[in-house]
């Protein structure tokens, strides 16, 4: 998506072999005008698998899902929450999500009723890396006997396997961006994204 | 708001004597077309006081932020993160917020660049109870030296103190329901509100 690939190299920042900080227009600060632009993205590039039920992670994925959902007719959004729940409760289904970056598993979960048998869900998030989130809201989804109609990124790191592994599994994965490397601080962009 | 008063008398649940769930539609399901309403209104209440920028905390607060913003005419959305910097950073500004419920002391913190000198700030969060969180995000803004405009709040609680101390401080205050009380379950909505 060219108003998400201008913005990244713009104002983009990346450090290191692997860090691509986009807080200044989608993660700390957001850019309003270009976030419903990317919700119009998503929506042309799933209405036609007629999602009923927009899913992402809190926190930085809400105005990402709240943006799609919009542009899909507002449908509802569910963001499921981090951490186990304090109470083993049978209203609350949850997944382990492993993070590569700080090697720690921590636990989504989501409460039942929001996430209803037979949905068909939408999930959006703004980073796919490894691919632990999307795996683990896709958990989410089995356990809930729900269909994932697909995946919907902001930006993916395409030097990380989350991706492949996604695609190879029949995902429809669509990313308005994807980072091929970081060199020098300069952040490379796949040209057909 | 009518459309929000109906939505919690219709969906939310009271839990003893202070708790007012709104889950169902606003803080982990969130009802996409109620929540573009809830933005409107609260741009209507404030247009004429010209924002430039809404504020907010992660992460329920986040949808609502970016309703009120689309709403008027895609300001950006900054929202401060939860807990403090790992490393004291001079690019950061923190302010506490002390929880009555778990009786403990949190911190928020923001980008400086990200809140300009001068901006001006509409805090825009999802409850108003003790005030403490709009306290702490008023506080950022003074340390940046910008104007808040005012609150837009979605659900005040009128038998907690929030409310009451940003009115006798002269803050613009737009609660868009009050929770008079929570009795037997029942929430009781104050008529004007």
């Amino acid at each position: 998506m060219e108003q998400l690939r201008e913005a990244i190299e713009r104002q983009g920042v990346g450090l290191g072999t692997d860090i691509v900080k986009v807080d200044m227009f989608l993660n700390h600060r957001i850019d309003t005008g270009l976030l419903f632009a990317m919700g119009e993205a998503w929506a042309e590039a799933f209405r036609d698998d007629r999602p009923d039920l927009v899913l992402t992670v809190e926190a930085s994925g809400i105005a990402m899902a709240v943006a799609a959902a919009h542009a899909l007719g507002d449908i509802p959004v569910v963001f499921a929450k981090k951490g186990a729940t304090v109470v083993q409760s049978a209203d609350m289904v949850q997944a382990p999500v492993y993070s590569f970056t700080h090697k720690t598993q921590n636990m989504i979960r989501i409460d039942k009723r929001y996430l209803p048998e037979n949905s068909r869900v939408l999930i959006i998030d703004d980073f796919l890396a490894d691919g632990e989130a999307a795996r683990g809201m896709m958990l989410l989804c089995e356990k809930r006997k729900a269909t994932v109609v697909g995946v919907g990124i902001a930006v993916e790191k395409g030097f990380q396997p989350g991706g492949r592994k996604l695609r190879e599994a029949g995902v429809k994965l669509v990313s308005l961006a994807i980072v091929d490397a970081i060199e020098d601080g300069r952040i490379v962009l796949r040209e057909q994204a």
